[in-house]
């Protein structure tokens, strides 16, 4: 089965203490869509400008991702820029200019209106809605979302969470949301807000998955060498596992654990190169080997 | 077979928001021998003052612990008191009086001296070493430390490392010790130091350990809804680490990963209590239950 997946498609400029990298292809929408492009076919939706490179284009289309969801607006491309400091853990923006995001109106080509599995990667959660409003009987709708739009639109992220099954975020969000400084309180109490998985991604140090009726999954993450850049690790992680889930046979419950795997696999491979460099490198036997690798550190 | 303990038997005094608890039974050595005598026979090496209450005597002796090595000194306890904030994960020290550990030798009753396991629990580095100077052919030697003597007696530490078979410590120290902030750049560089296995500690995100055969292990930690107080926490994980491997048959190699598990899992309950107040409750039944229910947390 395919995923949708909406979210930002942008260009973003890193820099980091020894280099420098314009203009990368980034953003939530971009980095799920080719981490779920290893598992199924990935439906995209989301805007570009006219300045948005062919090359980008061209590297979905070679992942198979269906671009017919992905508007070309007169303008230019969602740019964001930051800087991570020597650890990597901390990074400041240094520009975002919204260009053709600002007016933004997610419109879902009617062959997508019936995708069943839907990733509402991280976007203000009135367009994660509003995308939701098109969608017919989804088998399973998974919300991201990052820590701007617990500070400027937590109404409409509050009404989100009513209406998916798994809402995915970090720890700290997790935190400001809740005001809880322990992670198995504060998924107690996400819980309670609507969605019956909860996910808290903790980078380096994992996964932890929550379910309403009481399961649990603690997830690793695999342990790198060298972290290049970060960025969009997280949405490879929900892409990674929304695509794994898609396709494998029976029910989410029993594939979720696997899923999760993949998807922190993924997100390590993304870690590897600065913006998607690295990730839309890697194949599927490549993950795979990791999967095995990262389950042969963990068993006991 | 029984594992030797050597560390720091102390009172301490815990502050939290929500709690005074004056003169518990604290020390690195305390928390480890309770923790591996769930597993195994205990060697307590340590000094402790004429103040020393005569309860927390009982509590080792109910534990099996033997008292041989454990002077008894004229003048006061070692006494450490902090206070820990809201989240429970920075504290601060609020006074260290020595008292009896200035002048500490420790000595080696001779029935000891062919302990096969041996924990060179916290305290100063030159003590530890001078524990070794008198133990024969021991089957497997692990030393903890803390941040205090990688600033005032990193020579001696040094000399240690060179020593012994495994060294623990925490992840901040990992980066003060090789000024490296990816975990598995300072492994490499620890083992340069001396010992085959390094286990750094990540408190609630568990443990990892690294071998220079290239072997290595990513252990998760209990998931706790609730911490009391983490104090000793550290050194129950390598006292319940070395107490499992004291027993379990075959190599040290092939035990060593159940052996953080169950060292993870001790260290779970110690956070649940203050000071030893949950640790010397529990039984080796609620270890084992509890070791299961985070290999079932864990299983993908």
């Amino acid at each position: 089965m395919s995923v949708l997946i909406v979210g930002s498609t942008a260009l973003d400029s890193i820099k980091t203490p020894k280099a420098e990298n314009p203009r990368l292809l980034g953003g939530s929408a971009s980095h799920a869509a080719i981490a779920a492009s290893f598992f199924a076919p990935v439906n995209l939706v989301g805007v570009v400008g006219e300045d948005f490179p062919k090359r980008y284009l061209k590297l979905f289309q070679k992942h198979k991702v269906d671009l017919t969801g992905l508007q070309i607006a007169p303008g230019k491309t969602f740019h964001w820029s930051g800087e991570y400091e020597v650890n990597m853990n901390n990074r400041r923006t240094l520009a975002t200019e919204l260009g053709v995001f600002e007016t933004f109106t997610p419109h879902l080509p009617a062959a997508y209106q019936t995708t069943p599995f839907v990733l509402l990667a991280n976007i203000a959660p009135a367009l994660q809605g509003h995308v939701l409003d098109q969608i017919r009987k989804p088998k399973f709708v998974v919300a991201d979302t990052m820590d701007l739009w617990l500070n400027i639109a937590l109404p409409d992220l509050l009404k989100l969470l009513k209406r998916v099954d798994g809402f995915v975020l970090n720890d700290s969000e997790a935190r400001q949301l809740t005001k809880e400084d322990n992670v198995m309180a504060a998924l107690k109490k996400i819980h309670r807000l609507g969605p019956k998985y909860v996910i808290i991604k903790k980078g380096e140090h994992g996964a932890i998955l929550s379910q309403s009726n009481g399961g649990m999954f603690v997830a690793p993450a695999f342990p790198l060498h060298r972290v290049v850049d970060p960025t969009g690790a997280g949405d490879s992680f929900v892409g990674g596992m929304m695509g794994y889930l898609s396709t494998a046979s029976g029910k989410v419950d029993d594939n979720l654990r696997k899923a999760m795997i993949y998807g922190s696999v993924v997100a390590s491979f993304c870690c590897e190169g600065f913006g998607l460099k690295f990730t839309s490198r890697i194949t599927r036997a490549a993950i795979d080997a990791r999967f095995k690798e990262l389950a042969a550190l963990t068993r006991f």
